[in-house]
């Protein structure tokens, strides 16, 4: 022996491995956890690694078990030159549960599992490890607790010897190994022999070796870089080489490498015994002994917390929140809720009154994030109180734009909402223009655009007469397109039908063109009066209504449901129109067929308008009754005051304001 | 004739009026437009006055027609020394009426009943006016033309003589005058006698003046200090004389005063005269003839404005918008509407969650303006967008108390509001607390003053338990409780019925305590999972629900109507409990019976909680059972199974936190 061998009989020690989680690990797994896992305990398979210690001795890093952010993935990709290590992840779903688990049981299963791999004799798979955990997805914190374990004999096993690799063998040798390692696979544990040409070879665990006078060298990817203590994966090597060749001694080669060279420098070797007497699995023992939780940073045995929350972005943070909050919908109560094609909608809100700002913050509650808003008017006083997206400030000095300060707000609200506001004026029929026919039909195109970039367009305006155009292009373009109107204390909700189905428009059960309803209207007419709490309940419902619909597999084709019908959308009935009497505190579901000489939305209308938009336009904004001519209505007018007296007939957004622009 | 006499048959002129309107008048008149008013367009009376010239010739002012702040009340008041002046006020619903109405026509029937007036012999009341009117109470704007009929003769009256005070009369003569003028009564026209000590004496115009070959001597109460010009109530007067006197030469006296003195100081003396076959109405004529339009600031025939908008307080012209919008209700719709008695409710809001958020708004639309909040929690990235009183700042660092964040939004919607936020901890049944019974005692008794000190208590929070307390303070005080919780697509919306009353509690119909609910909840049930549209209708309809409680002649023993009754209230329905299913789009009206045997309300609770009340809700923190025992509720634990699957009885607000706090 030389004098670099250590004192005999000390006990052999082990470098513990230290978790070492990847931040994108944890997005991951709450992603996953929202997504996949949900209200699920089962054992999630977790793809681990660890790198080979190195020979710099300069500062000596603890052995670390590196969890990358696609850990949970099967095809989990790790860098080269690094050692699987699979691993379970148990996830509990409340703090409560966390603390009350039954840890050693766990830990004991895979103890035992471990065992069994060591009786079934390749020991590629012992180094195994638990992972237990709580998320707290509201606050983006995680508790987590690691253990590693390590089968134990009765009596320890003590170090012989530790020697650096080049005390054991020449250079060439050493040379030999390394490349014999890398031939074979960079394993994580293997049996070495001498060759003829004194050449080191690697062999695989599972080899007979033919039993020899000789020692048995073993080997094993050593994630430690202490000259004094190899890693922990050690531990288990030993009890399977004790229970595969029945050996009390063996000489380990603690495989470790240059940083980024495939040398074996700063390997060490170690000379181990275990005491005769000493065993893994006595008569009287049901179970292996094991040890290996990892300690906290308090040094106690304990779980660590991941606190990502100050980490975040707070923007990203808001976005997450929000989603988590909605996709906690499809957990328990409504797996098939597709939530995405919501989040995606284009909602292009025409009016930002009372109606328009309610409907914007239902479309925030569903996670809508792309939101467009046309209005032509400004705040003024009255606005605040009944207009949820605006406050006093915007009131002075004559009043701010009222779309783009929604569009403001929105962005106030949720930072990462795509939203904008048009202060834009939509042609009405019977209102005629003083601008020349390029700004009408700039305006007309604006309006066009608008309408087609967005998937969903809601008629939230004050007046009848600014709804006509906008029906007329949703249909164009068959749009869904949603339509709210309130009286004093009745509304209507509802959505159009696309030109192919037998469903109405809001035009449909008119047999009088709309015309100017705002002039001369004394101030309660101006401001349709209304039941504070209308607005709110007619604009959710109108949201409601709208996902109703895209969840409905056939989406703006779905049929009418009635309060009779079986519910054809996985939220329930999806009906035509639905008309709220709050003085009852009850609704209708009403189904109004689509109508031929329909002012907006028949093909007469429709023929008009491609024949050339603009003159259509024109000529109506200058005299309604051209849409009563080209339908056919004028000769049918006599009969129409049996229909006109109805509320939701009358009576648009309580908007309080009079905008020649018809907002 | 002296040198000062201006050259004869020179055409007599008239100072005309000027309106001046006190800005206190537009806002009184916008309020009795407002409250009496309305959309009639009768004549009312106002009264209005006028100043005597004066002597001071230093600059010359023309005349003027005041109105003052109470000019449309009977009881105007008017300084000393004034004239008093009676008009009629028109005004209109809209800027085309008041455009469009037949101004010559007004204005002839105003002259007419001038010349009424002077056929009557009593010329005391034929100085009167007209004042035309629009006000766009939207914009602080008002619109107005006055007219000031003067009869005028078929050939003018022209000046023989125009000489000061002095030159006609010695000064005790003129204090003679002066004198008899205030003794009687500063008369707005009158005859002068010379008596036989020379002096002067004022005397009625009913006076019939014996004839005599003197030319008789009129007087008047001159508005005009122009030394050449009297005042435009002159004219009316000659043509009475005329009428009377059957004279066509008068001497004058155009009355004045030194500023603040009883003097004559400052009259002058005119002659005049009507050439001898000029008269008033000929016999072709069927009406009199007459001038007297004002001229507005351009110098033009045509309406003033005046914006009172800029002048206005913001603060105060935000807070009558708000009450503008609300009173228009009463115009048509709904006249019996007690709008003060809503806005003078102070509604306590428990839970400044996605439901209190929304309720604090519906109350704003109504013109509540004291409004409190309770919350023991802080804003949360997921709240924003579904809470509306609160931004994404409000999240940042750890987040913002919520009770407090919200009395601060509302303020910056609606400075006027009196708001309020209390971060409190609601002690609950099974939810043990750490804190002394100094600080225990505290909470409780916080809260008792709080629900002892408001009107409306709305239970809003996210967990059954944290409405125990409130339930059983709101009926040991008889407050009026309104009950809004949520499933993930149901409501229930209720009020509690006061004790004496056999409707029953949120409790009423549980046959288990309300015990710790939020312990050990998975992410979706701390959250409780809601279709995001549901708490704006569930809040709007409690608002509505309290008002139409508000409206009922008995308000909170209100008796139960169901969807067969007739409408008890102004508003409609009176309802117990609406429960919502959103899936069906429907509402149902369901009556609860109070129970003898309920753990919030029953008099076996409340009597316990009289005899010590700190004892009673610390005991029930412990132990929820308790309040079973009390009840006697624990024998008949087995059959609550069947009641316990109701949505509405299993969830709370969706509230996404999990406050410990039980908000």
């Amino acid at each position: 022996m030389n004098n670099t061998t250590t004192d005999t009989h000390t006990l052999l020690q082990f470098s513990p491995f230290q978790s070492a989680i990847d931040a994108s690990f944890w997005h991951a797994f709450a992603d996953k956890k929202l997504n996949f896992i949900q209200l699920s305990q089962d054992p999630q398979a977790i793809h681990a690694y660890y790198a080979l210690g190195s020979s710099s001795s300069s500062n000596v890093l603890p052995p670390q078990l590196c969890i990358p952010g696609q850990a949970l993935e099967g095809n989990a990709t790790r860098p080269s030159a690094t050692i699987p290590c699979t691993g379970t992840l148990i996830n509990t779903n409340t703090f409560e549960q966390f603390q009350s688990m039954d840890k050693n049981l766990l830990f004991q299963q895979t103890a035992d599992k471990i065992w069994q791999l060591i009786q079934s004799g390749d020991p590629s798979y012992i180094c195994r490890f638990l992972m237990l955990t709580f998320a707290d997805l509201k606050k983006f914190k995680f508790y987590y607790w690691f253990a590693f374990p390590a089968i134990i004999p009765t009596k320890p096993w003590s170090t012989i010897s530790n020697q650096s690799i080049h005390e054991v063998y020449s250079t060439e040798q050493i040379t030999s190994l390394a490349s014999s390692y890398h031939e074979a696979g960079q394993p994580s544990c293997f049996v070495i022999q001498t060759q003829s040409d004194n050449t080191l070879r690697v062999l695989p665990c599972s080899t007979t070796v033919t039993s020899t006078s000789n020692m048995i060298t073993l080997g094993f990817a050593d994630p430690s870089s202490s000259p004094m203590t190899p890693g922990w994966p050690l531990r288990n090597l030993l009890a399977w080489a004790h229970h595969k060749f029945k050996s009390h001694s063996f000489q380990v080669v603690c495989y470790r490498e240059s940083p980024s060279k495939s040398d074996a420098l700063g390997s060490i070797v170690i000379h181990t015994e275990l005491p005769l007497d000493a065993t893994y699995l006595t008569q009287n023992q049901t179970n292996v002994k094991s040890v290996g939780w990892e300690r906290n940073v308090q040094g106690k045995l304990g779980p660590r917390m991941a606190d990502l929350g100050p980490l975040m972005d707070p923007t990203r943070l808001a976005d997450t929140s929000v989603d988590l909050n909605l996709k906690l919908m499809r957990w328990r109560v409504m797996p098939s809720l597709d939530l995405d094609k919501v989040k995606g909608t284009k909602c292009l809100l025409l009016g930002a009154g009372t109606l328009g700002c309610y409907v914007a913050r239902s479309l925030l509650g569903w996670g809508v994030r792309h939101i467009t808003f046309v209005d032509s008017g400004r705040v003024s006083f009255s606005n605040p109180v009944r207009q949820p997206l605006y406050t006093f400030n915007d009131c002075l000095n004559g009043g701010a734009s009222k779309a783009e300060t929604a569009a403001k707000s929105l962005t106030e609200i949720q930072p990462s909402m795509v939203t904008k506001g048009y202060t834009l004026s939509i042609p009405m029929p019977g209102h005629p223009t003083t601008s020349t026919d390029d700004v009408l039909d700039r305006d007309l195109q604006q309006l066009m655009d608008l309408i087609e970039s967005h998937d969903v367009v809601f008629l939230l305006t004050d007046s009848r007469e600014s709804r006509w155009l906008p029906s007329l292009l949703g249909a164009r373009l068959d749009k869904l397109v949603i339509n709210a109107a309130l009286g004093f204390d009745t509304y209507l909700v509802m959505r159009h039908g696309p030109t192919s189905s037998s469903l109405g428009c809001y035009f449909c059960n008119d047999i009088v063109a709309p015309t100017d309803s705002l002039t001369d209207r004394t101030l309660d007419q101006q401001c349709t009066v209304t039941r504070p709490g209308l607005s709110a309940m007619a604009a959710a419902l109108a949201v409601e209504l709208m996902v109703t619909i895209l969840q409905h597999k056939e989406g703006i084709y779905a049929q009418a449901d009635t309060t009779t019908s079986q519910p054809s959308s996985v939220l329930g009935l999806v009906p035509h129109q639905i008309r709220g009497f709050l003085a009852q505190f009850n609704n209708l579901l009403i189904v109004g067929q689509g109508y031929e000489n329909c002012t907006a939305c028949s093909k007469k209308i429709l023929d008009a308008f491609d024949d050339d938009p603009l003159a259509l336009v024109k000529k109506v904004t200058n005299d309604s009754l051209v849409l009563e001519r080209i339908t056919g209505l004028d000769e049918m007018k006599k009969q129409s005051e049996a229909l006109l007296d109805q509320d939701w007939a009358l009576s648009e957004d309580d908007d309080d304001d009079n905008h020649a622009g018809g907002f």
